[in-house]
């Protein structure tokens, strides 16, 4: 039975031990004449009845609510100056926000945090067809920027369950890897320019850098999975990939976790060049998401222990499917696979996907969720899922109402060794927090793997870096932050 | 005629404007001393009349030539940790060394550096054959890597004409391209983790890191293309790619440089994910290179103005020797080529290959070369050459003995925006070195160009990076020196 809880709790409630730094201003009437001096009527929300100002507040998840009663949406990178500086000059704490769709609650204010958002910046600024350079402001959303550029016969080198909402810039900052990061790689390889605004409203800019540039350190790098905590991004000069002539996908059930590493040997090796994402779901998340898309029809006869959707892209059709058609006979022949359904069409194609991006939305909607995003050596991948359940299981939390946790699942992208485990719950309490923190940081440590994956580190994972960094590498991410943010204000009481 | 100069000038002396710091100390009996107590009688080469110590103190091209004493060969991190650690108590400045193949003078002492070799750290630490992580030391040659991962059916993400000498850590920190950017990318996306030893002595490590890892502030990054400016990279772990089953490759020879663009696109949009190179080169690289590989038959019957190699790496030979068949009958078709040959066998692929690999070796062998290493829009990419062409010729410095200049040639990856100029020379002259800079910066600039694509900075652009980027950039670039390397005795004079 899908539920919604109303609203999330304050995040100063639910974290009493968290408290506003009292160094920061409080906003008072004099700042907001100030930005009102600077900003159009449309690029200021404050009213605190207003339900967009909410809506700002508060996490996708539901999570973590903020109480800032100042939202900011300029429509130019020079605003954006103006706002950092004079928030830099008063000490107002600000927190930068793209499409708010982030699941570590980075994207809202712990407390009073004046919310800067980019979504007036939503314009493409070029398109160079030859070098396949796409140029936007941070604020456009990634399903308009994959729109402009499948007019233009390319590719977005990323895509997210969340494109309809997420915003180019908020990816960057999040340095998200999505679901064909095995074959289009990583935003650190991909992004080739960034403008940024710094704290004291200096502008820093490579965004006309060409494919290759070797002109001394690469300081856009920081800034790429940076949270806005040193910056605030709001132009991306990005490569995209050329527009695939064919695509194809499979949806395979698996009997156990090893097959499904074999499984993926199997495709690197055979599928190679036009392999494009190895996604895998366990029971759990299909049977969330069953419940969820109910009326939609399942792929599959029967239910497994593991699903896998296999894509392929590539630029000939023939060609693509004989590869996948010769790759499933023989891991069929091998008893690798159990059951596949091989998409005849481009709505097939759309249905098999529509099974692994709704995973998030179906475990959400019980409730609300735990959310933990990891990165392991693949023989362990699925170890910290079993771990999980066993723990919550034996503390009697699992189960119908009025147990609290409705399934624990693990899916995620086993080319990257990254995996999502999603604990569905009816309402978050502190006995299942206390059962999974620090457990499941000390279970990742344990098997060297790393903490955050591509959610980042945000609110949920401040103070956890230890787990999977040395001291030495966090006292070096304490000198940038303090470096490029002496005051502090750009995205407080996060990251490190 | 093919000749060699047999040592180059002393940097010092070719540029007496360059002076030595004078914080730094002289090297003594007591520092030795110390050196001598902590490493083994093969770590260290010190004889003044010592062969070696002249290699090491001389650039692949000759065209620098630093005075140093003393040459450090650790074996071990620790080591490096303990040399830099007492180089920077006692202000010794130091110039980390890999294969030494830089081109633009940044591996090579200026004045009396110690010289830091990582040669002697050549060990392949581990390969995960499920992930494609490969971990080695710094010093190991790329050649080796290449082999190693050949054993495993994997490749190296990156390949160099000086793969038989350059080495894995020098790459790095050169943040080199190479031949096959287009397919691999960026080392920024390929580079996992880095092992890296601070002027201080601390050890900095990530090494162990997993594809995707959201953990903080991405301090590798910084490393790469540094230049052993703030840490010499001691460990490198790299995503290698599965090894290609089948590889092609044609030559193609071309008439003008905007018929080369139009097949570059006409090729991403047909050979689309099995398009692995696409370099170009003018009718001088090849008159140089012919002369110098005299007797190796010339795959193509007639000379032309512009040549082309495009070598497809993919899953499956039939498949893709029908998408690179299909390719070229049509641009004959339309006229775009004039004249190709496509390799039949493993030998033919090589001889092709041999074609561009040796047009950096053919061009020094004249005396010497200046180098230049550019990023510009496709369209603007060849014109810099013909800009230099003309000042040099109006100059009269181009022609048969005693002119001084043998050819101004052009070449490199289409792919990438990226070429190269060598100026063939019979000697380095002061007036060569006037005409051409800082006219070739400028011109770079007025293109929005970068005047680094990736040879990197080092000596030779010290001082010159405001041609591609703003005072903010390189005021934060000078802010990272100084907090890594507050001494500065990691490779000074050079990059910032």
């Amino acid at each position: 039975m899908t539920k919604v809880l109303p609203n999330a709790q304050l995040t100063a409630e639910a974290y009493p031990k968290v408290k506003r730094n009292s160094n920061f201003k409080v906003l008072d009437s004099a700042d907001l004449k100030y930005f009102q001096s600077i900003l159009s009527e449309d690029e200021i929300i404050e009213s605190q009845s207003s339900e967009e100002l909410a809506s700002f507040n508060q996490d996708w998840m539901k999570k973590y609510r903020g109480q800032s009663n100042l939202i900011l949406l300029p429509k130019s990178t020079d605003k954006v100056s103006k706002i950092l500086k004079y928030c830099n000059d008063n000490k107002l704490a600000v927190v930068p926000q793209g499409g708010n769709t982030d699941l570590v609650g980075a994207s809202v204010p712990v407390f009073d945090e004046i919310i800067l958002s980019l979504r007036n910046m939503n314009k493409v600024r070029g398109f160079d067809p030859v070098s396949g350079t796409f140029k936007c402001d941070a604020g456009v959303i990634m399903r308009d920027a994959h729109q402009f550029l499948r007019d233009n016969d390319h590719i977005f080198p990323l895509d997210l369950p969340s494109r309809n909402n997420c915003q180019v810039g908020g990816v960057v900052s999040t340095n998200a890897g999505g679901l064909n990061f095995l074959r289009y790689g990583s935003l650190h390889g991909n992004v080739l320019g960034l403008e940024v605004v710094l704290p004291n409203g200096e502008i820093i800019s490579n965004i006309d850098a060409l494919r290759k540039d070797n002109t001394g350190y690469d300081l856009k790098q920081l800034f790429i999975g940076a949270e806005g905590t040193i910056g605030v991004i709001t132009g991306v000069s990005i490569v995209a990939a050329a527009k695939p002539k064919a695509l194809n996908a499979v949806f395979i059930g698996i009997n156990n976790f090893d097959t499904v590493q074999k499984l993926f040997v199997k495709a690197k090796g055979e599928l190679s060049e036009i392999l494009s994402a190895f996604e895998f779901m366990d029971r759990g998340s299909i049977e969330c998401t069953i419940e969820y898309l109910k009326g939609l029809p399942f792929p599959l006869k029967n239910q497994h222990d593991f699903y896998v959707l296999i894509e392929t892209s590539g630029s000939n059709k023939k060609h693509d499917d004989e590869k996948l058609n010769s790759f499933l006979s023989s891991a069929i022949d091998s008893k690798l696979v159990s059951e596949g359904m091989m998409a005849k069409d481009k709505a097939d194609y759309d249905r098999i996907w529509t099974w692994r991006k709704s995973v998030a939305t179906a475990c959400n909607s019980y409730g609300g969720m735990y959310k933990y995003d990891m990165s392991l050596q693949l023989k362990d991948l699925y170890s910290v899922c079993d771990a999980v359940t066993k723990r919550l299981d034996e503390a009697g939390l699992i189960g119908d109402e009025p147990k609290p946790v409705f399934k624990s699942v693990g899916y995620g992208h086993v080319g990257d060794g990254n995996i999502h485990l999603n604990i569905a719950v009816r309402e978050f309490t502190k006995q299942i927090e206390n059962l999974l923190e620090p457990f499941v940081y000390e279970y990742i440590a344990s098997k060297k793997g790393s903490i955050s994956a591509e959610h980042g580190v945000g609110f949920h994972k401040k103070g956890h870096l230890h787990y999977s960094r040395s001291d030495i590498e966090i006292r070096f991410m304490k000198d940038i932050k303090h470096h490029y943010d002496p005051n502090g204000i750009l995205n407080p009481y996060k990251y490190i």
